[in-house]
């Protein structure tokens, strides 16, 4: 599979895309290119960094809504009401904005990004697309007792935790996952992509693995896994934002996907009744290719039709004319 | 040839890099990937959309300066003083700026883009990188008394001359030329990279075809050719713009090197003293990764060393810290 960018019927620009799909007991049921690729888990990781607060009884702790543990799973627009849900999360675990680590950059969504620059307004850590996992980490590290100072590096008990617990859903060894720094500053995960689906598939299975106890020996009701795939469920809109594609997907197959992207071209997906995950790479990073990419893959597994922004994406130059377009090309293999 | 982005030793992303490198008589010197691949000239076309101004006498006819013909081969970073040049050629043609149709961006300058936002600045038609080529243009069109309007589509004269000069230095026939839609508006060329790199190539020829005369018979004294070559030499400051590649490779290497940017990862360059054309091609169209490419292609050509800023470009994320960087990896072949 590849994403063509056309100009003038003439292949302008390529991006090749690999593609693993998965079931929930590992078995392999559709591919593209390699599903075996290492590469970056980014942001497709964050409801694996957030499955932590419900295993060990933070998200009980602090009553995180559905709406917090959405945002600790998202890469958010940094839209009023997102970043207010974040702010009002810290100040349920005793922080505030200065305790979080992430660095500001300008909103993902182009909309909220030029509503800001006009009326000048300053972007602090608390817009980061991150600052509901940051927000989540820190009430990891309250609710354990560890500091929440440097929770970043890797050495912090905090990134150790999200770390074993990747391994756990990944079935990749805890000494064989690479590690880099993530463009918010924390940990970021190397492994598969075969293994990234898997992580995804078990998602739906209610009884995987066994809800760990904290220090109060609580356990959650519901199994945290559930607890994570109901709060993606029910907020498309905080999973990302409005227009955005992960927003889009969720919103045209209400309880059926999740998807979830990462940057530099990875995109991660559950189909919640096939029981299915989906972790794609688009090779050279490119994030439109991505979505573009995840919507076809959707599609071919019947998630029919695809949204409509995310069919093809026209080429529109600075005179306002469209002259050209981004498309699919070819489909998965079994 | 590969670029390579690199995050905690793993490869997250790559960059594939087809490049042929060709000497003034059309023979293959080396290359890498596919030296025949099909794709835009887009922007690295200027110089030979600027040769017309020469080759007909329209030039001469308006006193045209070096500055002013290196802008016509530019993708210029709207800096203040580019931006003024090309109002005086305007004003020296009888045109304004309101008869320009390249429609307006942001400038190519991070730097020059947010000092303008800063202050504010309405970016009009000729604030485009492209301002240069289109001023060139309706130049054109006043010498031969062709209409100024619509001077932007395939039909219009000026764009069959333009593609009737672009035929001749590159050696493909005017109908076996794929056109489409340039950012700018204007008509751009789809051909081989083999073809561009001959182009190139052939501009340090300074007797390689014939100067055509224009209506009143007006011969230019040095080829056309030297003369688009002299002023993009001289000229480096207005091809692209203060710390832009271009400018950067050219400043390094004075009078020994042409580099020309286009979009969507295509860059081309001439070795004057070897007279070697090189052009080059990111498939996936990524436009740092063509930068530095390029500047590894002339390392291997013998221009070392390469501008620091060209070597490697370290990845930086939202908290200021290097998590990575882009590196080129592998070389030509013979």
């Amino acid at each position: 599979m590849r994403v063509e960018q056309i100009r003038g019927g003439v292949v302008e620009a390529v991006h090749e895309v690999h593609v693993a799909v998965v079931d929930s007991t590992g078995g392999l049921v559709a591919r593209t290119g390699d599903p075996e690729l290492v590469t970056f888990w980014r942001s497709a990781a964050k409801p694996f960094q957030a499955l932590p607060l419900l295993e060990d009884g933070a998200a009980a702790r602090f009553g995180l809504t559905s709406e917090e543990l959405a945002l600790a799973c998202a890469s958010h627009s940094s839209e009023p009401d997102q970043v207010a849900r974040v702010r009002e999360l810290l100040g349920k675990i005793g922080c505030s904005e200065r305790d979080l680590l992430c660095g500001p950059h300008p909103p993902l969504s182009d909309r909220v990004a030029q509503d800001y620059q006009t009326r000048g307004l300053r972007l602090t850590a608390v817009y980061s697309n991150c600052s509901g996992k940051h927000a989540g980490m820190l009430a990891l590290a309250r609710h354990h007792g560890w500091p929440t100072e440097f929770y970043t590096r890797l050495e912090h008990p905090v990134q150790q935790r999200c770390l074993a617990e990747v391994s756990r859903w990944t079935e990749v060894g805890v000494g064989d996952i690479r590690t880099g720094v993530d463009g918010c500053g924390v940990v970021c995960y190397g492994l598969p992509l075969r293994n990234m689906a898997l992580a995804y598939a078990r998602l739906a299975i209610a009884d995987f693995g066994l809800p760990i106890a904290d220090s109060k020996g609580v356990r959650p009701i519901r199994s945290p896994q559930s607890a994570i795939v109901e709060s993606m469920l029910r907020h498309p809109d905080l999973i990302a934002g409005e227009g955005r594609p992960c927003t889009e997907i969720m919103r045209a197959h209400p309880g059926r996907v999740i998807a979830k992207v990462g940057a530099e071209g990875v995109y991660c997906a559950l189909l919640t009744q096939e029981r299915l995950g989906i972790a794609l790479k688009v090779a050279d990073g490119h994030a439109v290719a991505s979505a573009l990419a995840m919507a076809a893959v959707l599609e071919e597994l019947g998630l029919r039709p695809r949204p409509a922004g995310l069919t093809t994406r026209p080429n529109v130059n600075t005179r306002g004319e469209t002259v050209g377009e981004l498309r699919v090309k070819g489909g998965l293999e079994q």
